[in-house]
């Protein structure tokens, strides 16, 4: 049996377990972070180096792939896996999130959705069966139903229209599906209407997916709304299969989000925050720029035993960052993908060993998260900094 | 002894020869290329991939470094192998080229050289003193001598005096030198005057250098210009000392080179190009963005052993780059790197056998060069293109 998804052991006093999500190309623990290769290629590093920072499964987009070099093409190269060289299990988001914000003039109707390509300004129209025919030509382990995904600030009658539309498109998706050894992973929308995330965890529940997704959210909401919605849904969602919480990826969030029954997590958050600059310790997120680490004859982490901890000085890094070496963009984002392979071990073995909870205080007591009103700044100005390939994850 | 050059095998029907060039850090094998890392980084690359690719010595820039970490710095961390976690032999420019070439408002007289950075605009002064003090800082294997870089269409009187003034600080900075480990190159200047070369390299050729660099070619002269100065200084230079041509590195200009009986190299060239799609093949230097390769389900180069070809498609790789993926400057450095290594291993090898001159004219059959206008056309945009820390390698 490659596919499907065993619960092993479960916190007593929160929603956190863990388990082994199986695929056609392996198992995976979870709960798990797969780090971000939109393009099929997570961003500066090879195959070899995500491995070695304890990623099990990665994620690439099928908005993404099918816009450049093409799904075609993919397949002909004898699928995604082939094509970049990751053996490894691979989740492709369908590219519903991009279509609503990379691309332009996405109109939206109950077959499909017309957009134009955030490249070249090419017109495109996909159904949600479009969708499900390329993620199975791409051949990755799990495949993302089409969702409708308006801006997390929408109107009421447009987000509920979205959710109806979501759940419509979820059910054309199970059919259009004929693959048996890729995984179909439904998505919960409903932004931040607690009415509508209910209705639409609900509605999909009665569905067979491989698994459950909650999308739509860490998009500007303050946190605590963030966190309502999750403890809102999760109950709802079938508890024998597996959770997934789309795009988010910052340490705390994560330690959060496994507390309350989440199994799944991707982000393009520490590669990007990499490259700018932003390192992750146990204390918090440091900015290598900064004129601390300038003669600094230690890692970034005292005990860190990632690539680049092991072998550089946080005065090189520092040093090539200002150089403006691309080496530092790599070594930055090994060692933020590390920290969170890292951070999620050592949620999985406190999960089984019953602590935890303890884990997760102490944790957060250490770890000095970004403060929420920067966090919020530099979260939209990214998000209003689209459309744009340098912003494609 | 760990210091010193040591000719094995000597070609009959050329000035080529193979040797052993040994080093605080270790053995070099000559005739060598090396990899030019300017800021303490072979750019995208990590020490270990570098040595994958076979080359087994680097070059850094005493400019570079002196303004960006400082000397002290890299100093205070241990040396320059420490800093940037390079244990092999590293030779340091001593940044004349650089000095003229990339900062502004370079003011030059018989005590040494006034600048200002090409990064902040401030002002410096070094002597020749100061250079060599520098590099033993720095802790490089192989020092070079402060030189006196005039363009080569300088005026004759100018670079007259570029190279008696090249010569008096040459003796100076052997003086200066108190290191017994580190070894200490002159240079070789004239531009194009086949007097001026003359007299340079006989007057050089009169000191206790470790060896001898011919510097100031291959910036904008025609090629048989670069090979007649060449034939003219090579005789002049002590014969058993290893002989150093500054700054060339196109596949068939290495070959060119020993055939008249150069032992070391280094140039940005593999690198650069390789960042801007060109990678080489026996049959010539192609670009990956060309739309052959967006669809060639086989490696850049059939049966080529480095790591992008054992692995990845040419249309892989083409997607990289058209999708702007750093992972594909990486790969394409790696690819060109390696294909240089590999270049040097065979000339060594047809030394050592006996049939340099068939394996040359093999070579250059097959290796169809860039055109020479459009090479110098890319030359000349390159050396306009500076100042910029972009441009710096």
């Amino acid at each position: 049996m490659n596919k499907g998804f065993f619960i092993e052991s479960r916190d007593t006093s929160s929603l956190a377990r863990t388990g082994v999500l199986k695929t056609a190309h392996g198992d995976v623990k979870t709960p798990v972070f797969c780090p971000v290769g939109s393009q099929a290629s997570v961003k500066t590093l090879t195959p070899e180096e995500v491995t070695a920072t304890g990623a099990e499964m990665i994620l690439c987009n099928t908005y993404h792939l099918y816009l450049r070099p093409g799904i075609d093409l993919v397949k002909t190269m004898g699928g995604l896996h082939r094509f970049m060289g990751w053996q490894g299990p691979i989740l492709t988001d369908s590219g519903g999130f991009q279509i609503f914000s990379l691309s332009s003039l996405a109109k939206i109707t109950d077959e499909g959705v017309t957009f134009r390509s955030h490249i070249d300004g090419s017109k495109h129209f996909m159904t949600p069966e479009d969708i499900i025919f390329y993620q199975q030509s791409l051949g990755s382990d799990i495949m993302m139903v089409l969702d409708d995904v308006p801006p997390h600030d929408g109107n009421p009658a447009r987000i509920a229209r979205a959710v109806s539309r979501t759940t419509a498109w979820a059910k054309r998706c199970l059919e259009a599906r004929t693959s048996q050894t890729q995984q179909l992973f439904g998505i919960v929308q409903g932004a931040t209407s607690p009415e509508l995330r209910v209705k639409s965890a609900a509605d999909l529940a009665q569905m067979d997916f491989d698994g459950f997704a909650i999308g739509g959210l860490s998009l500007g909401e303050d946190k605590q709304t963030t966190w309502e919605m999750l403890d809102l849904t999760i109950p709802l969602m079938p508890a024998l299969k597996p959770r997934y919480l789309m795009g988010v990826g910052s340490p705390e969030d994560l330690v959060e989000s496994v507390s309350r029954g989440v199994d799944i997590f991707d982000s393009v958050l520490p590669t990007r925050v990499a490259r700018n600059g932003g390192l992750y310790t146990t204390e918090g997120r440091i900015n290598i720029r900064n004129s601390a680490f300038k003669n600094l004859d230690r890692p970034v982490e005292e005990g860190c035993s990632c690539y680049t901890c092991k072998n550089f000085s946080a005065a090189y890094v520092a040093h090539l960052f200002r150089s403006g070496e691309l080496l530092g963009l790599r070594l930055a984002s090994i060692h933020n993908i590390h920290f969170l392979q890292n951070l999620m071990g050592q949620i999985r073995n406190s999960i089984r060993s019953g602590n935890f909870i303890q884990f997760k205080t102490a944790f957060l007591a250490r770890y000095r998260a970004v403060d929420e009103e920067v966090r919020q700044q530099q979260k939209q100005k990214w998000l209003a900094s689209k459309p744009g390939s340098n912003q494609a994850d």
